[in-house]
């Protein structure tokens, strides 16, 4: 198969856009399609600074490429969650992100789970009656939430693509999950404490990321992180992949149409955000569900701590992040 | 594996209830939930005169044997479709209904489609631009409600299964067809010339009407409608199977899940109804849709009628209806 654009060997045939591209054409029509959607969504400006959220894996480290390439200030935040395993998960996960940080020659800031919660994700896991997968999300979210604020950013930007955003509407949908169908968008607003947050690539495939970190030599972690396989959004990608396979397009399609109408699922009554009593961080609640996991953790390992140490040990963030670039 | 209820052999066992039953217990059961639907959603009283289309299928045929051993006032409605195939399929979907309507002593009612509309299915479907199965729907709700008005029925019932209610809202919900998502429930009440249309067997599952059929000896038809082979629903059906396969319950849940947040998806002003200006059915338009497919298919067929005929041709249904128990 050729490549539309010039007489090249298309390296990817995209049939949902029923184009075919080669290594030279694939990253212009990309990083134009990131812009695209930036626009369609008004996630940012070039005037804006962007924080963006990487794990080590293609989707975020093509995501902060991109946006650099394309002239955004774009930095990079890695939460470091201790998984080690047999192949140093975190560790090789770190070292991908520094690698393209130097690359590109913008700051990547760095933060310990271990260090800010008590105890790295896998003896969080094994403390907590939650699933890793959502003590993990709630560490991630509020960490970075915290550090934006705190370093001025104007904007959170992460690595979803497509087949993440469909799964997850597609699990929403399933359970009619009524609140989290409301806040599922490309761009929720900055509101009382909580800093923008915007998914460039919500309508890039995982093949697409794939193919320009691959395109651009960005070196990423491939494998999962070892405690989301057999995650059951993983099989919902399974069951899509095989709609998407006899209806190409049949995803973007069912994403944009719920954009049209995700305005129905809006709650009439919110819950309020107050400060959290210990954190000083947006909640609904008195003290936030980030501040209940420390307490429980701590308490479980038997370190009692006093309010004092409490508040010592939420100070701010940015005092205790360790900073590559510095 | 032993039933439930006595210490027979279980013929069935249903995960999503984890319940084993034996033949002997089994329509107990079954009626004792068909029941419980009724009235959850006050489908109907015995006082009620309901009106069963039935198609000669599992589902329909156990419906109508179902609500009369329930005690309720129930005749069937056949329309026949005219479609003969190698099985010569309404011929022999017409005679099952017969078989029941003998059995239970409750009148059959049979319409031609070819009579009514001017030509059979088969050719319906060769001359217009619809799908068969768009064809077909129009022209069987158009019957369905106008002899239930005629006949003075106070409601129609069909034998919408659980796997055909979950396979139809994942479609709808694949296209957020918004119209189409507010109206699908178990029970729309009458309202401008359209009968209360109700589904008492929208929490069974195929399985569970099929083993009602078997245990009952109700003889129907095993064939697929030859034009509904290979339609998307039926892949659907595929994909909704396999995640009730991983998880017993999540049809049933989705389904439950969105008859709870339906009505999000009302439209503020849906169109007004007024009489069709050539048959009088409640329309949108002036001229509704069936009496514009007789119309559009009269003409290819090259028999240009004049108006009286036209209105000849709509006189009342009950006058010219074929009625087994006659």
């Amino acid at each position: 198969m050729r490549c539309r654009k010039c007489p090249k060997k298309a390296i990817i045939y995209m049939p949902e856009h029923r184009l075919a591209l080669c290594a030279a054409c694939y990253s212009p029509w990309f990083l134009d399609h990131t812009e695209r959607t930036i626009r369609k969504f008004k996630m940012f400006t070039r005037r804006d600074r962007i924080l963006v959220a990487v794990s080590g894996g293609k989707d975020s480290l093509s995501l902060w490429h991109a946006l650099h390439a394309l002239g955004y200030e774009a930095d990079g935040f890695y939460i470091d969650l201790g998984i080690m395993g047999s192949d140093h998960y975190s560790e090789q996960s770190k070292q991908r992100c520094r690698e393209l940080s130097e690359r590109i020659g913008r700051r990547l800031h760095i933060v310990r789970v271990a260090e800010r919660v008590g105890a790295p994700i896998p003896e969080i896991k094994d403390l907590t009656a939650r699933e890793a997968c959502s003590a993990c999300g709630l560490i991630k979210r509020y960490l970075m939430n915290r550090y934006a604020l705190e370093a001025d950013y104007d904007v959170i930007a992460t690595g979803h693509n497509l087949d993440d955003e469909v799964a997850v509407l597609f699990s929403n949908v399933l359970h009619w999950n009524r609140g989290y169908l409301a806040r599922q968008y490309p761009v929720l607003d900055e509101r009382e404490g909580l800093k923008k947050k915007v998914k460039p690539f919500v309508y890039f495939t995982e093949k697409q990321t794939t193919v320009y970190a691959l395109v651009n030599r960005i070196a990423y972690v491939r494998d999962e992180c070892p405690y989301a396989l057999g995650a059951t959004t993983l099989s919902y990608k399974d069951l899509l992949a095989q709609l998407e396979h006899q209806a190409p397009g049949t995803k973007r399609r069912f994403l944009d149409g719920f954009y049209q109408i995700r305005a129905l699922f809006a709650e009439p009554e919110a819950a309020a955000l107050v400060p959290c009593s210990r954190c000083g961080q947006p909640t609904t609640a008195e003290v936030c569900a980030y501040c209940r996991l420390i307490e429980h953790v701590q308490r479980r390992r038997g370190l009692a701590l006093a309010p004092a140490d409490v508040n010592t040990s939420q100070s701010s963030l940015k005092q205790v992040l360790v900073s590559d670039s510095e």
